[in-house]
């Protein structure tokens, strides 16, 4: 095609996606059930659900439906912010001097600052779809707590955020972003639940984990009537409805008749690269097309390239049902100097069973080289990113200097996934030269490991 | 129209506007010229052309050609961030049932977070084409500093911010996002100019005003080689460059055949106010067509609706040259309790000539009233704003309230200028009721207003 490809690509209001798409339909091998942690079964809706909603438990467990029909108060809200732009890299590629053409899909263009808002307006709709009064969440960072407020705050639900105490203290200002969206927030771990008065009796002083945090809402949801718990990454759900992200950039490139040789995405729990890659990933699975797929993780925290392929406990406290994922054993902290977030030690179950069959390639970055990708996009393509996106905008450019010296003219898809906006302190210490590379030993990740539970 | 109006409206990038619209072409009673501070003559090409780049002092000056070619390099920079949102507050409208229909253009999907890029790329674009070095500014919140770092960056420009003293300390992320972009910060007063030493030793422990980082930047523009001084609001140039706002939104209701009765916006230099306006006040001066115009300021410094239409100092130090404005007089800072922005103590000479010869409305509201309609539209609509641009919020939601009263189905159309992302410390005294309203006795606003220059 001739057609000049604009800076940014946008959908139509009519041209946007009316069903999710369920990767797992075309998966030949499924996904691993979830287990129940005390019997070793797989867990059944009747067990999820004492946990999650009901409709997220169906789509939880529905490994065959391809399309799922977007309900249309999800469609509105996603109308608000969304269709996010496709926008092709022409600044980078200048910079970068290289024959390959660059693109992006930038979910960064919303209050919560990144693509969590696409499942937390879900998660949300169905509670309240369920006349439930509220829900129930962790956050690390604060990207998933801040998009489920707002989600919250439009359908008028109850929202209580446990946030890990450390975040809670250096972020003020994520705090106050959920605050005005209504949610109560509480540093994690805290005295109002039982699990995080145990962990506190434990390690007095301790400044919280993301998995510490997610045992505090678990209980928080199961103990108080009208309230579920949700979660922003690993379930198979949360890929669901973030396929609104990839089948959004695949239609955008549809309309120009370009086709990526590369799909590259940041992984942390795999919310983001499982919904960037989703439709490209399908017509690879029914061997309609073929394409390179990349997942980009920390090399302090990297559960695909280090961690074994295993069942594990997807929380500190042990309440929530085992996964079978690559993992770096549920006890696995990155080190405190890793500032550039996707910090759990697991990953979403479908990405790590098509990994395990050869699906995907994955690779690991360290942190300063991460930053300074992040700083020179900045100053070329003007978005400050999240560093967590960051991670794949530095394997995007090793692709595309690549190709400077190859001469080859691929086409490169990455998901921008965020801004940084709340992370101006590690951009503070990446300018002061005071941020190191921190990499696991393998006698570190070993003990991690050997604590992972027994399964038949 | 019986066509659905989309909830975003994004013109095409071919639609998007090749020229700005200058409105003093349309204005019969032109803006006052600047005068000299030393003689009272008004200043002329080559006096202004020592502060500012001869392109700009070109544009300055010109009082008559109605469209200005926007340059292919600027147009290429706009193209990385706009066109700019125009959104349908459907949800707004719902939450206050209004029969109103509610428009507002969004300007704060940039990194810098506001409309000040607009103006930003245009004016390093012009000091990069006339070869100069660099540019040198001041900035209080932020937005306008964080803006030119972005434009500098993206020209290879050196670009050196002098940041209000309290703000440099309040706001560590905002300085980081400039240093990431580049620039060099210096808190001000500071003792790298003659007249921050003179200051500091007057008012030694000073935090710093506008005003006074104003007259730094000055002296560092003139006394450095190859440097120019560019400013974000109240020039003639400003409100061309922010034009762009007002002939998107224009082109974006015409393509609905939509006209709106009233068109509001904030006001503290008038730099959105002034471009949102544009086409709007262009005809309704050629007498075309009428809208109400109005103007919306902080109860805390209140330029247009108790301030005197004089000339005076654009900064304390009085290096800058006069300009005929509404203004508080020079001495004029806002009380410390104010955090909504908006501070500066006068208004553009185009905005207020306007506003003399009654074109225009304007009203000013109080600060927790303004945070009220901050919260209330962040909830609904998803976007957090910035709390200058929630001035606007405030009146459009009374308008609209007043159109449930009376059945009336007004169109109106707001500007939603930037995000509050780096505001959250104001948000968080307003959640805890640690805000107060402050409004300025006469008394002290007659003080100010004493100290006005003699001018013939």
């Amino acid at each position: 095609m001739a057609q000049e490809i604009p800076y940014k690509i946008y959908l139509e209001e009519k041209e946007m996606p009316r069903a999710w798409y369920n990767l797992r339909a075309d998966m030949k091998q499924k996904p691993a059930p979830l287990l129940n942690p005390a019997t070793g079964e797989p867990m059944d809706a009747a067990g999820l659900g004492k946990v999650f909603c009901d409709a997220l438990v169906a789509q939880e467990l529905d490994n065959t439906t391809r399309l799922i029909d977007i309900p249309q108060e999800i469609l509105d809200f996603y109308k608000m912010y969304r269709p996010s732009p496709l926008v092709r890299a022409y600044c980078l590629e200048k910079k970068l001097q290289t024959p390959a053409k660059i693109y992006y899909k930038f979910e960064g263009n919303n209050t919560s600052g990144s693509h969590k808002l696409n499942s937390a307006i879900a998660q949300a709709y169905y509670a309240k779809a369920q006349g439930l009064r509220g829900v129930t969440t962790e956050t690390g960072a604060g990207q998933w707590g801040t998009a489920l407020s707002m989600a919250c705050a439009y359908l008028g639900l109850d929202c209580k955020v446990f946030m890990v105490k450390c975040s809670y203290e250096q972020k003020p200002y994520r705090r106050e972003v959920m605050r005005t969206y209504g949610a109560s927030v509480t540093p994690s771990p805290s005295d109002t639940t039982e699990v995080g008065r145990k962990i506190l009796a434990e390690h007095p002083g301790t400044t919280g984990s993301l998995g510490c945090a997610i045992s505090e809402a678990v209980e928080c949801a199961v103990t108080n009537e009208g309230y579920r718990y949700v979660l922003g990454s690993v379930l198979n759900q949360v890929m669901l409805h973030q396929s609104i992200i990839g089948l959004e950039a695949k239609a955008a490139m549809d309309r120009y008749g370009v086709k990526p040789d590369i799909v590259i995405g940041c992984a942390g729990g795999g919310s983001n690269l499982g919904g960037l890659i989703a439709p490209f990933m399908g017509e690879k699975l029914r061997g309609e097309a073929d394409y390179r797929i990349v997942a980009v993780e920390p090399a302090s925290c990297p559960s695909f390239t280090r961690g074994k392929f295993a069942y594990d406990y997807c929380d500190t406290g042990r309440v929530c049902p085992l996964a079978k994922m690559y993992t770096l054993g549920s006890n696995f902290i990155p080190s405190p100097s890793h500032a550039g977030g996707l910090r759990y030690h697991g990953m979403s179950p479908v990405l790590s069973q098509l990994y395990h069959d050869g699906y995907m390639e994955a690779v690991s970055v360290h942190q300063t080289d991460v930053f300074a990708a992040a700083e020179e996009f900045a100053r070329v393509e003007g978005i400050l990113p999240a560093p967590e996106s960051s991670h794949a905008i530095r394997v995007a450019m090793d692709e595309a200097i690549r190709c400077r010296e190859t001469g080859e003219e691929k086409t490169i898809l990455f998901g921008l996934t965020g801004t940084g906006y709340f992370d101006m302190v590690a951009y503070q210490k990446f300018h002061e030269g005071q941020m190191s590379d921190y990499i696991p030993s393998d006698e570190e990740i070993a003990a991690s490991l050997e604590k992972l539970p027994k399964v038949r």
